[in-house]
């Protein structure tokens, strides 16, 4: 069985990239495997992920109850022992393992809750030396913030250069920004379903979800820790969450206009007698089951910190261009993204591409067809885990990973751009 | 000068869908121009909309202040004496007007406030027989009522037959219910970036947009007529429509990631004070402005009630296909699209026009290729004036119309799908 340390550090003193500081910045991670000087992989979480990211100390798992948090599918209710106690369910169990990709009989992966998260790192829940919860005294973190504290973390474990820095979503963010930060500290570079800052209707989307979060009565200016909570903003937040997680069609497959049937549960959120003429959806059924399941695990500050973070992230900034941001980086980089993803989109994967080609790093860019939208990355590990399996052992020229760059000397890639579909690991 | 009549009729006991009645429908509407018996034109407003459609009867108008009250630019807040008296904007007054595409000069155009909505006609914020308002008493309405009701009023205004029914968005499918409904009604069909039912996607962000209106604490069930109204999330609403109503490309093209200038106003929502390191961008200073805008001119129950009646509409409900639901259509049908729509895409018009060739009824669907979003039909005239008034005038064979079917005896038609560009009438 793989061995695994869970824990929390006290790294002292930390000033955030806005200024202020914290007296004793803490930061909860697990690590999985063995280290052996030159087989650490960090592994960067999603918005509202955590350091969980496998369940390597199970004696057995199945795939029934290995389901990811970020879909956080109906029916699968089955909590495993971390959920229960108030964490995300293990969100990347079919990537991260024993004999899996990221084979943690291979390698020491390293994953940390960020800080402004919720599930044991300092943020606006935790506690403030007046002994209250920090709430929106809280510094205000950006995704450098992570990085930097991702850096102290791992040298408190004694890990130096890491073989890889691995994330989705602004998880793959934050891999850019070590990239871009620590451009000697690591081999090699996974960006999964990410890009180089959020695009405008993304930024619009989130500024919905943070009002929903901030005109809840019972958000009070972030002050509502130990009274009522602001459970119906944060409810709707997550809801567009999903919404951007799915695809068109993902959501046509999934839901179609369909009826939920009669044990759906229309009381989550308030309504009125006109409203029971019309039939509850399954789709609402599932935004409204998944939004109460989301309330109890996360906190709403937190909501309104990550996202800001995410947001805020552009790879340029305090540089000329993309590729200048990245020119530094000693490693090989893949990229992988899903053509259906509307969140974060092949396109933008395909400009990060660019940006390292003009960079000169090596890169691959891998894209998936898929109809599944940026849940893809969570919910297709059979697409997921061969070309990162194969670049973490190769680097770009791993058997299992295709490029969309100009077929050049080995006959690898592909010429064409997307949607470029891996046979050999259709579905 | 156009002649206008503009009134609100009693059209007295009226029962819905649903099965309940009220004792008298009113209904407000305009009317321009002069009716010859064979020339009446309906127009039919899309969710937020109204009668108003056209401003015919200002002595001049410009283009700067014919803004379009669905993107609600920035800067055009000079009003028209409508929105002064907390009407919507005259929403389509490029198309429709003397000399315009929708010619007053010619046709005798109708545009009615459909039921449930708050600019005249009865709905949720007008009186019941009690007295006070219905709130959410008032019964649950359908598109099917909206065309019902218009039916009534044109009977009412002597009116039978019409020339055409022209709809956009969710008129677009009010105006397909009148083929459905009165197949024999119309010579003509107009039906402008809509769809035979909307997809999940768009049933999920509706959904949210309600429960972000009913978790409003002032909402109160429905009941807050005369105390404080749930403007907090009629405008969380209101702003995920803006965001339904764009695209991707029109977002980066007007917002990109810039912040908003010094003189923004960050306080129309809550914050925090960590909020204040990152800036307060173009985008979301654009959805603050315009949902503060629209609070004061639109009821939240109506809100309510539209879009469930537009999430309700199904064409093929009660029969066994789109195509049987048209087949009794004894008139010709023109659909626009717009490549950049993802609210009513151009894939959804295509099968509509499928739907009406299986079912031989004339039929062209004109492509248009554009970076705007849904909010194409209202700020693109220039797009969307030729190919109607050419179809106005000589049905599907108009000189400005193109078709996505393969190509037939004439030659007007291209032969390749979407995007299709209209290149006599390029921007």
């Amino acid at each position: 069985m793989t061995q695994v340390d869970r824990g929390t550090l006290s790294l002292g003193a930390f000033e955030f990239e806005c200024g202020e500081s914290i007296d004793d910045l803490e930061i909860a991670y697990e690590a999985y495997g063995e280290f052996t000087g030159d087989n650490a992989v960090l592994v960067c979480h999603a918005l509202t992920g955590s350091q969980h990211v496998a369940d390597v100390d199970r004696s057995a798992w199945s795939r029934d109850d290995a389901g990811v948090d970020e879909t956080d599918e109906e029916g699968a209710e089955d909590d495993t022992a971390a959920q229960t106690a108030g964490q995300a369910r293990a969100w990347w169990n079919d990537v991260v393992g024993s004999g899996k990709a990221i084979d943690t009989a291979d390698y020491y992966v390293v994953c940390a809750n960020v800080p402004g998260s919720c599930y044991g790192s300092s943020g606006p829940a935790s506690e403030s030396p007046d002994g209250g919860p920090w709430g929106t005294e809280f510094p205000p973190v950006t995704v450098g913030d992570w990085t930097r504290a991702q850096r102290r973390l791992l040298d408190a474990l004694g890990v130096g250069r890491l073989h890889a820095v691995v994330g989705g979503s602004v998880g793959g963010m934050n891999a850019l920004d070590w990239a871009r930060r620590y451009p000697d500290d690591a081999s090699r570079l996974v960006v999964v379903a990410a890009a180089a800052r959020l695009d405008p209707q993304c930024l619009a989307l989130d500024a919905v979800a943070r009002r929903a979060i901030t005109t809840d009565p019972n958000w009070n200016g972030g002050d509502y820790y130990g009274g009522p909570e602001p459970e119906n903003g944060l409810a709707l937040a997550r809801q567009l969450g999903h919404v951007m997680y799915l695809s068109k069609s993902s959501m046509a497959q999934k839901f179609g206009r369909r009826s939920a049937g009669r044990d759906a549960h229309r009381e989550a959120f308030p309504s009125d007698p006109a409203a029971s003429f019309f039939p509850y959806r399954d789709v609402e059924s599932y935004l409204d089951y998944n939004a109460a399941n989301f309330v109890d695990r996360f906190d709403a500050n937190a909501y309104l910190y990550l996202t800001r973070a995410m947001d805020d992230f552009d790879l340029r900034e305090g540089y000329e261009s993309d590729a200048d941001a990245l020119a530094a980086f000693a490693g090989e980089a893949l990229l992988l993204s899903f053509t259906a993803d509307w969140h974060f989109t092949t396109e933008q994967s395909e400009s990060l591409a660019e940006a390292f080609r003009s960079s000169e790093v090596p890169v691959a860019h891998h894209v998936v067809d898929s109809d599944h939208g940026h849940d893809a990355f969570l919910v297709e590990p059979e697409n997921v885990g061969p070309p990162v399996a194969d670049f973490l052992e190769d680097g770009v020229g791993g058997r299992a990973i295709t490029d969309t760059a100009p077929a050049e000397s080995d006959g690898g890639t592909d010429t064409e751009f997307a949607p470029v579909h891996s046979s050999l690991f259709s579905r």
